[in-house]
């Protein structure tokens, strides 16, 4: 028995509605190419980019990433919408559907899809290494070592083959895909009981800790740098306990991953803000991972695994669609004012192809804006967002800068082929820059 | 990173309704103080204990066992049912009615409660020894160091407070007191909101695997041969993940607490089964540390915290007693039959001082037994009880007996002052021993 523990103290979040921990203010002061100051002079700054993650999974514009969409009209609103208001891009990597015959992954379909979101600076994020569903088939078949029961032999190869998946992908796309859902859902992984697979016998004979040691290790071992969450749908004590196990084991999570399906009705303010409070504590950075809202009825609260509600018709209606785009408001106001929350990944920009036919999208089924949408571009591109802004220098040529936390630019209307001069708002509050045209 | 893991593979149990695993055959081979085999000779065998712990809290015998009862001919007739069934007694040391002043601790009565019942061949265990329940008052103040909000050096205070109080209480009950409750629902530990107390923010700053170090630790430093259980009610993935938290943290739990206090119905067969399967897999024997089964109406499941659900009166009916008989045979088949399962307790023998009032007992508030209580009797000491049995030895002085594991006595019904032979029954299927009169 050992007295060393691995937890740290809890750390205590105060949420602040103003976001004032989100913005900074720069005083830039603009040397000419000679050192001289660039006094009195018209400047235009503005933002390029969130310090924030705005995401949304990027699913359906894998196709029109690889021209060779099916609706390519459709793909392509589906694109300018997608690009209007997100700056992070999931991207699918389930086992079952990236590697359903053995051997033949997916690699460079999802690697173009990669490149599309990264030149258009997008950061991408891979969903997820391992996971308990949406299995191939052949890996049950290696479970089974060729007989009727999953046996020891079965899982070691199962064990093996999962270890050289991660290093595998994770290789390949390194440089482009350098954040991972490591693993997903361990919580329920070892008594997943909806269809049989062959991560849930692995994880009930390693235990929880050891398959996520091994996702963690695996993925970092093939990319040192990347940046590796741990994502759970299960936000009861459940997932503390398991976080703390996690911390006892000495395993580094880089991120927390919660996810926030709420076709049940929206967490409200207090839930939202005691989840928060609850998984902050442990100090490490918070990424909403997969959140849905839906924009028509809620689904009953009686049932417990959401992928048993089939339903044929699930209709976006005007009542709902109002109430999405305010619940959406409420919960981003919510997240932005929580420091410690780094990121928020929508599930869906389209009603067209969502998870269980849901009306969780922002856009309808055909493409058209919902006010979610709407509400959302409102805040990420306009009142947390610094468009093109008409500044003048002063006699220092000294000029003030307040935004949110991100990328800008400063460019010389008088000069429209002219530099843009890149700079960075990385920290809250203010800030002194010196910006030199070359 | 170590890629080292203290989990260990999963076990595997089948049950077995049959209770063959319960159950030995000895061949006993009878020999007299000459060696000569007693041949033809006629003897009677009866059991004198249950290996199977079939225990019942004995709060409500302290009185009697301190000779300060203030009604001796009810507390007599609880005495004489409780002993008619049970071996194994939980005695209580929440802390804020064990030391409900700083100092003076409840040492002497609680002793002398626990010789009484092991002078009656009773095991004792003693509940719990860390709990954020049932706290003393004084421990508040301590924490809060003065103010009006704790801080870190009152619960650095506290805890070294609490590491002393499990030193001294298991160190002062040792030899009569083997067996504790180390800790008590950790799950839920860190994020109790129900009441102020000076544990719930301890654990949130130690973590829940600290607690249970720090609890498993003194319990262990203080009597080395100590049974330590971890105690739960939450028998959902959270009480798993913790456990593997503690298994990855090295901390050895000797016995597995299952609470199945069931004041909303019966889990029925098919939720006691997987609950025992679940948590049957880690290897670690498990207890079913505080069972309850209601007489009359049911309290309704959208109660979360059964504290919450109070009422004026609460009366037991022959419906539910019927209902409740039925239940408890049907449970305590459902334990014997997973070989796993040492110990159940049943909370409370009698409905008077019952917790939260509700008509748990086996016995009625006047004392008459419930049919539960008859059915219990039933198995415990007859249907699974080797009653006195006359028996007669053969040519070579051997007679075979069958029985569930336990003590026995065999006695020569000729000789009735004579020598009782103790024998134990102490692992399953056939076995060969030879008794020696002296």
């Amino acid at each position: 028995m050992t007295s060393s523990s691995l937890f740290t103290p809890p750390v205590t979040h105060r949420p602040d509605p103003s976001l004032a921990h989100r913005r900074a203010r720069a005083h830039l002061t603009l040397h000419g190419p000679d050192g001289e100051a660039l006094a009195d002079r018209d400047v235009v700054v503005r933002q390029t980019r969130h310090a924030f993650w705005f995401g949304c999974i990027g699913f359906d514009l894998v196709d029109l990433a690889n021209a060779d969409s099916r609706d390519p009209g459709y793909d392509q609103r589906l694109a300018d919408a997608w690009l209007g208001v997100f700056n992070q891009a999931t991207l699918p990597f389930y086992w079952g559907t990236f590697e359903p015959a053995r051997g033949t992954p997916g690699t460079a379909r999802l690697r173009r899809a990669a490149e599309w979101f990264a030149e258009r600076g997008v950061a991408v994020k891979g969903h997820p290494l391992v996971w308990h569903t949406v299995q191939p088939g052949w890996l049950l078949d290696v479970a089974r070592a060729g007989g009727d029961a999953v046996t020891g032999a079965g899982l070691a190869e199962v064990e093996r083959l999962q270890r050289e998946r991660i290093r595998r992908d994770v290789a390949d796309m390194a440089g482009v895909i350098d954040t991972w859902d490591a693993i997903n859902e361990v919580v329920i992984m070892p008594v997943f009981t909806a269809e049989d697979n062959a991560i849930t016998p692995l994880a009930r004979a390693r235990g929880r800790v050891e398959m996520i040691r091994m996702a963690f290790e695996e993925a970092r071992a093939a990319n040192p740098s990347a940046t590796l969450l741990l994502n759970d749908f299960d936000m009861s004590t459940a997932y503390e306990c398991l976080i703390e196990a996690v911390l006892e084991a000495g395993i580094r999570i880089d991120r927390l991953g919660l996810q926030s399906h709420m076709h049940q009705g929206w967490w409200g303010e207090e839930k939202t803000l005691r989840v928060l409070e609850r998984f902050g504590r442990y100090g490490i950075p918070i990424h909403l991972t997969e959140t849905t809202l839906l924009s028509g009825d809620l689904m009953p609260e009686h049932v417990v695994d959401l992928n048993d509600w089939q339903v044929d018709e699930w209709p976006s209606t005007p009542e709902g669609e109002a109430r999405q785009a305010e619940e959406l408001e409420a919960y981003l106001r919510l997240l932005l004012a929580h420091p410690n929350v780094e990121a928020f990944t929508y599930w869906g920009l389209s009603d067209r192809g969502m998870w269980l036919n849901a009306p969780g999208g922002l856009l309808r089924a055909d493409g058209s804006p919902k006010p979610a949408y709407e509400r959302l571009r409102d805040l990420v591109r306009g009142e947390w967002w610094l468009a093109p802004t008409p500044l003048r220098t002063d006699a220092g040529g000294r000029v003030d800068v307040t935004g949110f936390l991100g990328d800008y630019e400063l460019s010389l209307p008088g000069a429209p082929g002219g530099p843009a001069l890149p700079f960075s708002l990385d920290a809250p509050g203010p800030v002194e820059q010196t910006l030199r045209l070359t």
